[in-house]
């Protein structure tokens, strides 16, 4: 009686044993600075706690069909094809208890064991671990300079590591945990990629909504892309709503049946009055969404400033998703540190500054010699984000 | 650019399919006497609700811990010890989106590829397609007449087919689609069995509360089981409440921490506020469950009695869930036909009244000669299962 062996090959999100030991460090009596987890401190906007006290006194507490009420699947995907210059019908979309299990489903519908899979490391380790978890290859692609201060794609390792077992393309923008936003050459170039070599595509779209200034572009808007990716889609971060549990893929009919059938086998449907709540958002919103962006703006920037005030830290401000990943390889060298896991540590214990390394988004890549830490603004105010920077100074400066 | 290889081992739930045809004749205009989907069209107990609102309010809208927020732990661990005569403690309780997801986890956790695992057929069909598309071999065992008009395991066939590569038993008590109640002795065989052969058991035991007369009782709480078993635990029914999914695994930590690691990678964590609304419930619950009970009991009685007086249909009131599973074997005869979803269908065409049949609880077994209906009274009431019944009193006898 053990356990199943392809446990070996499960991974995690390392991500929460941070959260863990911060949440000690508070029980000692500690006032903690979370600068670590991808959570708001934001309320969910009142419309649409407003719509499910709505929807559960009008009965709407029963099953509903496994894709989702067709009315969130109308509305998400005109909304989705409107922001995308695309064009989208409801049946192909299939709701979600949030943005992440599409991963799985995503893999298991596509994927078989011995497949080649890419994904950008530093990034989301759930990729990672699904992908080996169901026996697929994980071949990772990284990031390089981009010389004005950002993180551009490695083109070249991603073009070459490709190989005739490569069948699958996950691809992130916005980027977690850099924050990096790809140029239109960089979304092309990727595109093209993943059509000249025929492969699937997952577009990772979870911070589409919060981008400060640009305006949002998908990958499965250039030409050819559309029958081949799927969209990972969370109402989490646009409407403030992460312990909600919603989210959606959105892509071609074929693949959107399948991940259907397998909500009918793991979960049966998503929440119902959950999803009802969300309708009229997604058609009306406006206001309280705009609040949100209005919020993280003001603590990106108060961040961002105090960082750049810090010598040894290396950082410029992210056009979108609400986490930083600054340099700190001098900072490192100054103190004579090998693992940026200590400087978490002492961080935490020493400052009562939470957050995470570039150690928590997928295993480092050889040859890596740059030194990257991440933290996040979503669960912190402006006030406690310079008392955090300011501790962050004494300590990296020292 | 194709699906994966895989997906062809992906079974369903087919009910859904005699749910989209009862939709599509209602949609002609038809009312349908709904005996065929397991919901519930009972409200709610509106404390849960108040519940609810006052967790969102209280801003319980982030992420929580993927196994479960502590209260729900620790309260469902004393519940469920309580009920079953046991002890739990709340890291051995994994707090999940429904009972289904146990299902796949569960094996997920346990099975390898090439196992054998052995499931109840008729049985909830997600087993069969779980543990196939896992790569499991799946080995089903039936049932045989108990000589009072209801039925027992045919353990002779489940010892017998027991070889080296079994490693997992599915074990459904109280069971759907059958109503069965094992009793003592059959429950202890099984027991030993699993026992004799080092198998892990998965005690689906959604129905735990919904018995008329007799006290439950738990396979984990047989000496030995404890460490082997892991209980498949649902509020949906209980509660009533299907659409708000919520459920748990509860079983040894080691299972139970591979279980929460698959949580995290599968959905991050089962919505926040839904945990924190069933805590007080299931520590001060009563009298509105107890008005659910005193409903289906109602409704069962009126079913029973109403199939007892068709000619050819064999029915005993079932102790347990709110299911009936009456033989039809001379029905079938009178009319000439071989497949019993022609007497589905021409019930819902001809006559209104929409069920399932044996056919949509796995595949059925070599030799099968007897035919069976699956009735569900969880969603419709009294007078309209009166009409329904005789509705197919006039088809059943013509």
């Amino acid at each position: 009686m053990e356990l199943a062996k392809r446990l070996n090959r499960l991974g995690t999100e390392t991500a929460f044993a941070v959260s863990a030991a911060a949440a000690a460090h508070a029980a000692k009596g500690n006032k903690v600075y979370p600068l670590h987890l991808g959570d708001m401190n934001l309320p969910t906007p009142p419309s649409i706690v407003e719509e499910m006290r709505k929807a559960v006194a009008d009965g709407f507490t029963g099953y509903c069909p496994g894709s989702g009420i067709p009315e969130l699947r109308a509305a998400l995907a005109a909304d989705t094809g409107a922001k995308r210059g695309m064009s989208y019908s409801a049946d192909e979309v299939s709701i979600q208890p949030g943005g992440k299990p599409v991963i799985g489903k995503f893999l298991r519908a596509v994927m078989d064991a011995g497949d080649q899979v890419l994904y950008p490391n530093p990034g989301y380790p759930i990729y990672e671990s699904q992908i080996e978890f169901q026996g697929g290859v994980a071949v990772p692609y990284g990031f390089v300079p981009d010389g004005d201060g950002g993180l551009s794609l490695d083109l070249d390792a991603l073009s070459s590591s490709i190989t005739p077992k490569t069948k699958v393309l996950i691809y992130n923008n916005y980027h977690n945990p850099t924050g990096a936003v790809s140029s239109r050459a960089e979304m092309e170039a990727v595109a093209q990629l993943a059509l000249k070599n025929d492969l699937w595509v997952l577009a990772d779209e979870a911070y589409y909504e919060v981008l400060f200034d640009e305006k949002a572009t998908s990958i499965a808007a250039i030409p050819g892309m559309r029958e081949r990716t799927v969209i990972l889609y969370t109402f989490s971060k646009r409407f403030a709503m992460t312990g909600w549990r919603l989210g959606a893929a959105i892509g071609p009919k074929p693949v959107i049946d399948v991940i259907n059938k397998l909500n009918t086998n793991a979960e049966s449907c998503t929440t119902h009055f959950i999803q009802r709540a969300l309708v009229k958002p997604l058609t009306e919103e406006k206001i309280e969404t705009a609040a949100i962006m209005k919020t993280l703006r003001e603590r990106r920037d108060a961040a961002v400033a105090g960082l750049q005030g810090i010598e040894g830290v290396k950082i410029t401000a992210p056009e979108s998703t609400f986490y930083l990943f600054p340099e700190v390889s001098e900072v490192m060298a100054r103190k004579g540190y090998n693992d940026i896991n200590r400087l978490m540590d002492e961080a935490l214990s020493e400052y009562d500054v939470s957050f995470c390394t570039r150690k928590h988004f997928g295993r480092p890549l050889p040859g890596e010699s740059h030194q990257f830490i991440r933290l996040a603004y979503s669960g912190i105010d402006v006030p406690d984000i310079h008392a955090a920077i300011a501790r962050l100074k004494e300590y990296f400066e020292k």
